[in-house]
């Protein structure tokens, strides 16, 4: 059993076999495009010709700066197939960001969106590595540019051999795809996907334990192609054949929850603000959402007022994800376990707003300052992981040596472990407010917040403090501060219910938005910043 | 993510910290027995440790025969977790074979059932490399033998170390179990299965598209743990933590219907006579079977009649898979596609009739006189599979070269692929009726016999013939005979109304009986040989 290896190509050439009629609907900036698995699989092998033709050999980056659509699905396949590696860049990084990810991994060739050029054209002059521009367009005439040289993806495919030939002797343990993830300082770090990392990953995903990924499904990835390859959902739909719905260039809420009716979607991940943000939609409108078996929510933690609404509210099966750019990224998924089903709503609830039981291929622990702790659902500690789909570096990158030891990835989020091992996490290590030498959980504050009828965000984060060292400040974003406005006093009293006195904050901030970053996070190292001198005594 | 090696360790510590309460039921010749993961993982560790104290290192083989039952079960963690290679040895074989086995494998020691004390000591005198004998019992004293060393497998567990730490550095390509299955001609031939394929063979099961064995599941394989590794149900069961029902020694088809409906089985697995004997006891007697989601059937073809009596009669689903031994087994599973659901039921069932559709993970191909052929649902071929979970050899076998070739494995089956990718097996190439030089499919008659009303089981074989080489010959036995009675031309008619007239056997033999191999297949070979001069001259 020794012989076959662990590659994509695999992957590829079972849906073009065994699906060959199934479709994939692709929202473009221009028109929804469909094509069918034979279609898709032909493109994809001209594609690989074509850049095989211009000089792309084994090993070589590609990367990509786009949407999630048809044409960068195949890429996602006709890079790494061919041998070479997908390198997905995040478009929405400064672009001093771009440029360093761009010349750091040094890629040689890039394929974009047209609607994205003008950003490629403001950095060109700082890339050192890229050989050619490939712009990805629906119109038949590339644009006026000045980068050079410039390619047309489309006549790229009619130039391409649609019997490409890959290659079956490749290396499992090669790297198939690269992603860079943010850093808390300095530049961002780079995670290398082997074709062996992506393969388990997808099989994974599949599993009827995880997200059940299956030819039955119409899978809507809303999280970006450019972030952790959309968690890994297009790899593994075209594997097992399930129709695709990508929803092209910055969806709105509602054109996504349009698309998902239409389209009959089954299952949608996304990150827990397009959640947000498409509950406050679906206050305004119905939509026929009765096909979806399971929305999925991951990228930061899932408030439990989200979970509520979305599981009772609309009766829609909404399942809190967790994982990381390092990890592929699934590592546990919030089911409740066979016997658990009849507990009280209440308890439900708890159980499907913690990350969630660790999915079958991984390994965890949670270490505390004196060693490994117990799974009793009190002691916290930093959580570690390893597996087959855990990075074991950055790359090229000296900051590998701090979270990668004896062959566990040190995650840099603080957890608790319950003894059902349901894994919950209590924050980031560097975003716990430590007042007075004990540890505050700032996103339990912010999920309870959230949970607040009246408040659409909240965000909590250490300020420095002369006595405490630390104290907790809340951040606030009101649903309809005029019709519907909270006082502060009020927003400590809902507090005071459920938490320790000195775990309240000691003041709350009124915002009209909460800064994010560039996957919608919170930006709390902003906050902190801006906010540095709240509770300094001039302040006061 | 190269260093994490995929081996059943981090199987079986899933199940241990995620599932420390879902439960093993299992019957013993005595009692019937249930426990916990935690107590399962426990003594399995026990075990571990007393094999290790007598001297058991990685790569030793340890045999087992047995049944189905949960000493068998921690033997199967328990063994190849310490780095040794769980050898299970199949109990009907004849004595000869099992010395053979035994002794070609080298073994050092065997773990055997009690009821079985019979067999091995009627063949210890030809046993070369066995150190050592346990015996797995209830009863607390040994009972007189004449095998020595003969060990007590409860007090070795009462010995062992419930602690024991298994090995993190194991090579996932080392072997961690192996199987015989038997050949046309010869000795049985050995088949590894290492960490690796039992890894991946076990996540493929889980998935969504094939089995979908999950923790909901309360698992049933009725398929002995002496074949195939129970299909690798156990495995997965035990990584996924689903409930495991394992029935014991020489179960009855009530016995097996009565342990479905207390244990609420969701998920059984069996040959097709099990099925078949199912059935008539269901005629007879009502079983609660509400919930079952899935009976797996393979080991050889379903007739189409069982799966319509299951699906359509009783509403239980009813899956039919193929694999061998030689592919850990699973290959494909006769599952309908998403958008084939609403065919007629006759298309249905002729869907659900085929061995159905590759699992994500192999790769196939069929193979006739001048290369490969196309996937037209006409065109007959050798089957050729590649694939993780898929032997490269037969262990210490010159006959490996046979089979074994450019990485492909030569099943012996012939088989037509039609073009939605769904396989169909038209006979086993040794098995296919060669007449007047053109081919005829046993497997196809025997189906369509199987489904008349009146007869219970039916085979066909290919008989040496002077004129056209060889002519079919059909095996029949009759439900009920005496107030039921089929006559020859009957049943000739009954086939005459479905094919040529070529295809139809020249003559019906009633038989009270089929022979069957320990598997529980036809066994041809000896209908050929006992019938061999049935249409010769002298017997006409």
């Amino acid at each position: 059993m020794k012989a076959f290896t662990l590659t994509m190509r695999s992957m590829l050439e079972r849906a073009e076999m065994l699906f060959p009629n199934k479709e994939i609907v692709s929202r473009t900036a221009a028109q929804i495009f469909r094509y069918t698995y034979t279609d898709f699989a032909k493109r994809t092998r001209r594609l690989s010709s074509s850049l095989q033709a211009l000089g792309v050999q084994r090993g070589d980056r590609v990367a990509t700066f786009a949407w999630n659509d048809h044409r960068h699905l195949e890429a996602y396949f006709g890079i790494p197939c061919m041998g070479a590696v997908l390198h997905t860049v995040n478009i929405r990084l400064p672009d001093d960001h771009i440029a360093f990810i761009l010349n750091h991994a040094e890629d040689r060739f890039l394929l974009f969106d047209e609607t994205l050029l003008p950003i490629i054209e403001r950095i060109q002059h700082k890339l050192t590595t890229i050989e050619g521009f490939i712009l990805m367009t629906d119109k038949e005439t590339l644009p006026p540019s000045s980068l050079e040289p410039l390619y047309s993806y489309e006549q790229l495919i009619t130039d391409g051999n649609p019997s490409f030939e890959y290659p079956i002797d490749l290396d499992e343990n090669s790297p198939a795809g690269m992603c860079y993830t943010s850093a808390t300082t300095g530049n961002p770090k780079g995670v290398i996907y082997t074709h062996r990392g992506i393969y388990l990953h997808s099989l994974c995903i599949g599993l009827a334990d995880t997200l059940g990924l299956s030819e039955r499904d119409a899978v809507m990835p809303i999280v970006p192609m450019f972030h952790v390859n959309a968690w890994g959902l297009p790899f593994a739909a075209v594997w097992f054949g399930s129709k695709q719905v990508l929803p092209g260039p910055a969806p709105t809420p509602e054109l996504l929850l349009n698309l998902i009716a239409e389209e009959q979607v089954t299952i949608a991940a996304g990150v827990p603000t397009v959640w947000t943000a498409a509950l406050k939609v679906m206050e305004q409108k119905p939509f026929d959402l009765s096909k979806v078996r399971a929305l999925v929510c991951g990228g930061s933690a899932a408030p439990r007022s989200i979970i509520e609404a979305f599981e009772y509210k609309y009766g829609i099966p909404f399942y809190h994800a967790y994982g990381l750019t390092e990890t592929s990224p699934l590592v546990t998924v919030a089911k409740v376990k066979s016997y658990q089903e009849d507990l009280p709503k209440d308890e439900l609830l708890d159980l499907r707003s913690t990350q969630g039981l660790l999915v079958p291929g991984l390994e965890m622990k949670i270490v505390g300052q004196n060693g490994e702790v117990a799974w009793d659902g009190q002691e916290m500690g930093e959580l570690l992981l390893r597996g087959p789909w855990i990075a074991d570096e950055y790359y090229k990158d000296e900051r590998t040596n701090d979270f990668f030891q004896d062959g566990w990835f040190n995650t840099g989020d603080i957890a608790v472990i319950n003894s059902e091992g349901y894994l919950k996490l209590v924050d980031r290590s560097k975003d716990l407010v430590k007042s007075g030498g004990e540890w505050i959980s700032s996103v339990d504050l912010e999920n309870h917040l959230m949970a607040h009828p009246a408040i659409f965000e909240a965000c909590v984060v250490g300020i420095p403090h002369e006595k405490w060292a630390e104290r907790p400040l809340a951040f606030v974003v009101l649903k309809d501060p005029v019709n519907h406005p909270v006082s502060k006093d009020e927003i400590v009293h809902f507090l005071s219910q459920n938490f320790a006195k000195w775990w309240i904050p000691d003041d709350v901030v009124f915002l009209t938005e909460i800064p994010k970053t560039s996957v919608g996070k919170f930006l709390k190292r902003q906050l902190r910043e801006q906010y540095q001198e709240h509770y300094s005594p001039v302040a006061e």
